[in-house]
């Protein structure tokens, strides 16, 4: 959980290349696009037809990679991973993508997604005495892939993929080849572009603007791609589903300028900052965002309401997320640090805030706190999506039921913990309305409805 | 300079804190504050009336000071430094607070500014045996001090003041006493502050705001004052001269939620905007900022014109300075990894570009690209301040000369260059009617105008 | 190979401890005697019956462990491991003990020796679909221990131990339990002691002397045994065979002050200087050492002989096994910065230099050098051991065949090339005849005699 | 002081190489084989004419230096320094050589030595606005220069040399030129060589065996030399007084290999021994030395003694100065850490423990106790110095008086608290009986007989 920002973490972002020079500089550039999606570990794995290399540490991209490591990675394929924020001492442990050895060859994965029947699928390798190097679920796949009795890389991948339930965009590295794979119902973004007669996949479309690339479409749901020198091949492992993506996705995780499940970000946060004002505006005279986040969201708000769009708040970004502590002697607060508010705007105005989630609630109660000390007259909080009420076991890290401030307290209830002068959620309907709804869009809304698409089997695990 | 953004680059940014319990946490944190003025290295100094110890290091705040550091720095009085990037080697040796040990006990100095005669002093002294620790003017100083015949500590740092020339804002850190000095024509800001009994002063107001301290008022064109247990004693060494504000300092460099020079930077960069809007509007659909600096003059700009502000580039706050340059065969650049466009607001669209300000041109010249590239129809680049045609003697870090792009250009070359549709810079005039004049305020203009406040005896130096 | 010292590598140095508080803190003072047997790396796994922490590092003992991180490896029973150089990348990967978790538990490894059949049985293994981490042979155990069908962890070890073939000295650690484990022939040393009621086995008993622990006997070749809250069991899992101790051990790897194989090793090394000057006495003013492997032999050889003990030769002990070749215009060598002649002792003299092995010649060939150019006026090599001819499979790491100089060369033919006076090598009958034979004690003469106690299936691998 | 061997530590060891190509990599070589002599930081600085580099880093040579690091110290002349532990904080800043700057160009310092009056010229440099960056005395003698109203650097050397009192070894570097000093006294060794036409100083000749150079004299006591492109200029700064070498350089802090003051430290040693055995042998089995300093003296006592020399402690010298101190409940100690007992040599024998000095006592005692427990059936302790009563102020490190065991207990008490059956110091005619005396060679024997050479003006300070 990201405590100072009181937002879910994501996970992971991924990143696959076929058929560059340097593909590894390609991938550089890109975890570069996606350092949003994962900001603890970093890591490339890159072949050039014979010799794999890799190169995984803590920290950010530009942290860990330098001129000399990043050419070392060579070859013409390449996948990368940026890992969000796990516990303590298993950090370093699970950083991606992981490179094995097995029987026939070098296998390197990167996982963005959480699998929902990790823990017995372990149990059971375990129980056949397999043993494993990380607490990741990640891990499990390579090992349903070592054990398969198929002949080809490729087939042992559908095996193992066959085998396993969930979240999961997936790229493989090979000495030869590039294969990447999403979970049927599609949960997370996975983008296939075309640079060049090259092929990149990535999470989200950002990548493929940073190094000139092409949008081509999704990888679909449950569709399996192998790239190598006789070009790409798909595949469709799995049984037709309905799809299922994470709706969290457009409401705060990927960037505005990314296109994810076919579709502009920004558009959508747009459309739901206006269908936020048609369900809830009210008389003020400024809305602002919670930057940067809402900041596409307060826009579109602002263009249904009669309050103008101002920039209230300013948000630090040399702050990162270790910062010490003040004694108690000390009156601030990490989100003081992180958000400072701008007196001449906020000065005796009426002031909605636009948000696009509410989870331990934290920072927007000292959000209010700080714009009613710069000398707002008013203070009105708008969510641009509706109330958690429940973890998600797809790859998003949320805190337990009980630290989720909207199980069990009605909306006033919150409100008059924030201490605002108002509160309001977007509807349910109101949120799906705003979304892209063409060739069967469907989407994932567990967190806010309860209604979870895939069966968890096990407690939820790590990854 | 900052290549990446094509901006001037700050010296540095000071704070300085009398009589609050773990002065140097406070000190740390005005320091994140007012990370934007310096991210080459930042440190210190603390006395407890007794022992003065130090931390300094390279790199951002967060980089440098951990929970036991700080605490290490023990006491009710700190000065902190946080400093811009130098050349090479000099970069450590350079780092701030310098604290020396002299005759009558210990020292420390935190400068902003720059010195005009500091080369000729530094070799007056030398003449005389000094043997200097760094190559900074800000020793030239210390060496003053602890040449001086003067018997108290404040009467050597009167003697050495009247000695130097140029801009200075200067913090001074004994056993006893905390002593703050701004040079006479006040070139960079210096805010005094109250927090509790005791007494803060930063470069920017933001820095009071993080800690819950209260603004008094700027530390006086030419004023000195002393903290220590006998309170504040505040004295004028210097002969009244006009005040030579540094206009740059509301057009780019300080926050938009400080106030500079009595007034917020956040409504006099409005000001500017709507300034611009009078002087070159042009009939577009919407209204863009270069984020985050000119922000808040893109929405005074479309306040002042039928164009829509809208979000179309969006920045990657996880690039820092220092990335890695793609091989030739890789299409991008240090721009692209730090904006991107968003497609969905620029498609069709006759767009204004807003920026505060143009220093070699490159940067603007790739979003311009960028920007077309995303589909806009026109591209109108407007600039809230003069073209930018002579180096700063007092702080900033400009290129040379031939290094300007608006020096022996005109403006339509600079627009051909560009590739813009069209191009207007505010006019000197409209610049300095944005500005705050209550109480005599004047302004440095020399980058735009040529008008040096202060005459220059040496080359310049580094500081 | 330590090409300084022209000597063969021992992989490793092993220690169990059972019983101490803080076994950790005895683990570690016990890696520090065992030192020489292992520069690369270090690590200690700890147990306190519930949970088992371990930590490990690059470099020596001293390098890698600190007053917190020791104090952290909680518990009373801990394992170490010191290991020797192996190549590059993989040598952080490589590290021991290596800890798993498996179906019933965690387990922990530390080896020294080497499988002679590690190859087949990690192919047959990953043909099953385990996955490998590390380029150790030792992991195959763990491998073969999870898979095993038994089911408890003493006899799936067992089991696991019925399969592997060639040298091993191991220590396990599970959360409950040390277990420890001699091959049938036992190559490698493994001495059994008593600290009050604890129980510990190293190595070599200097780890036993610096801890105040009672030596009470070897581990058995084939035993194992177990320690726990019961007290200690033993076990014989193997079929009995002829013991095969590795009689380089006694010539240069232990440290004088140890018992191995149930004889002090400084004992040994004076009988072989004695029989070394028995066989090949010659007419000289001084016998020299090459400090400090060979000091009690030349003492031995000064015993027999009417040339007299000097020191000759002063040894370097702050340099290390790394060191920057000068440029080809310095006139030195690793050798000359590892080894300085005493002018006064060596001047007109006639010198015996007693050394304890060759393996590419290329030291003792500057050694004489050396003590040419220090004036003396014959020198001859005397060496307490047979010529070297060949490959070691069971825990040293010797040169390829070809850079062995006693390959195809007569004792003639090398003396030239050292450029000595005369050399002489201590024949096969004589090194024998120096070591202890009570008890059936029998040896592994293989490098020097061609002889294979064990068959070795594979291409050597890496332990 | 050196805790653990319960020694005085030397404070340095200095190099200057004036004519051959890559002067640093020599000054490199040199300073590994000086590392005795000073062990907490090392440093060399370097000038090929024009440029001045320079690289200093804490640790040994061997951790500091590196291929590109040396490679970067282009140019014919360097001076090197090796120093050993001073405390905390102030030791990074107090590495040489100091480089600086001052009024005619680069000036480097490296020095060897202790002054007497730095305290009072400190005080008066202060006086007149001097500012010191480091606690060394070093850094008096540099600004004494800068300050000089002499014209050359030549000259300034001088004119600063005239004004301190004490020991001091000195190499300085400058653009064009390597100057050397000794003291009139010639406290500390400063030896003279030279490399085909290059010229090499060096604080004891081992450093030239090492790279192949020639020893020609020593620098003269009271001599000042030039080394530049117009070859070698000696100067005599100093009224001529009597010599006072420093009589612990033959007894302990010398390497055996070296000639010091003009003779070899093995030789001196040895006569050390043979004086020791003739005032005080006694019935004995063997005669065993504290390895390594006093083996060449035990060598000598065996030789005039019917006991027979033997290799009873071994010495681990993988463990360096610092070591983690374990808990009460573990029985061992640094000193066992470091010597472990050879079983087979000490048990049932009569034993002579020869050491070359005693200053605390804690060493010697738990040798005495760790050979009674290997089973010595007497323990009978010789010194071949005389007892240590007073402090050094000329370079050594002692403890104060009250920790120095011979002051004010007599030597049976001294017996008494080893636990020795018997103990002998040599007396102090017998020590400098055996110091070479041609040329009217006179030492420094201060520490034991309390006649100080140099009066000391000040406390102490540390160099």
């Amino acid at each position: 959980m990201n405590d100072i920002l009181d937002k879910p973490d994501e996970f992971c972002g991924v990143v696959g290349i076929y058929g560059t020079t340097d593909a590894a500089v390609n991938a550089y550039l890109c975890l570069h696009a996606l350092q949003h999606r994962g900001q603890e570990s970093a890591g490339i794995a890159a072949s050039d037809g014979i010799n794999v290399t890799k190169k995984l540490g803590m920290g950010l991209v530009s942290d860990i990679f330098n001129e000399q490591n990043i050419k070392d990675l060579k070859g013409h394929i390449a996948i990368g991973h940026n890992r969000y924020s796990t516990t303590g001492a298993s950090a370093a442990l699970n950083m991606q993508p992981i490179v094995i050895k097995h029987r026939d060859g070098i296998l390197g994965i990167g996982h963005n997604g959480n699998l929902c029947n990790s823990v017995s699928l372990k149990r059971a390798l375990e129980d056949r005495g397999s043993i494993f190097q990380t607490t990741t679920d990640s891990e499990v796949i390579l090992h349903l892939i070592a054990k398969s009795l198929e002949k080809t890389i490729v087939d042992k991948i559908k095996d193992a993929a066959r085998q396993i339930k969930g979240a999961f965009s997936l790229v493989f590295l090979t000495r030869k080849k590039l294969i990447v794979l999403r979970d049927p119902h599609g949960f997370r973004p996975l983008a296939l572009g075309k640079l060049g007669d090259a092929f990149i996949v990535a999470s989200e479309t950002s990548a493929f603007d940073l190094i000139g690339a092409t949008y081509l479409r999704d990888v679909e749901c449950g569709e399996m791609i192998v790239f190598d020198e006789k070009g790409m091949k798909s595949y469709h492992p799995f049984e037709k589903t309905d799809p299922a993506h994470c709706i969290f996705e457009f409401v705060y995780f990927s960037r505005p300028d990314s296109q994810i499940f076919g579709e502009y970000v920004d558009k959508t946060r747009r459309k739901l900052g206006k269908n936020l004002a048609l369900e809830s505006d009210i008389d003020a005279d400024i809305v602002i965002s919670v930057p940067d986040s809402s900041n596409t969201t307060a826009l579109g708000y602002s263009a249904r309401s009669s309050a103008k769009y101002e920039i209230g708040l300013i948000r630090n970004h040399y702050v990162g997320r270790t910062f010490i502590k003040p004694t108690q002697a000390i009156r601030t607060s990490s989100v003081r640090l992180k958000f400072n508010t701008v007196g001449g705007v906020l000065k005796d105005r009426r002031v909605v805030i636009v948000d696009d989630s509410i989870v331990r609630g934290t920072t927007i109660k000292q959000l209010v706190q700080a714009v009613r000390l710069a000398g707002a007259k008013e203070v009105h909080v708008r969510i641009s999506s509706p109330p958690i009420k429940n973890p998600c076991f797809y790859g998003m890290n949320f805190p337990t039921h009980e630290e989720l401030i909207a199980n069990n307290r009605t909306v006033q209830e919150i409100c008059d913990y924030l201490g605002a002068d108002s509160l309001k959620y977007l509807s349910l309907k109101g949120m799906i309305d705003a979304m892209p709804q063409e060739g069967g869009q469907k989407y994932c809304t567990a967190c806010f409805s309860g209604k979870y698409p895939v069966e968890v089997d096990d407690l939820q695990s790590d990854s």
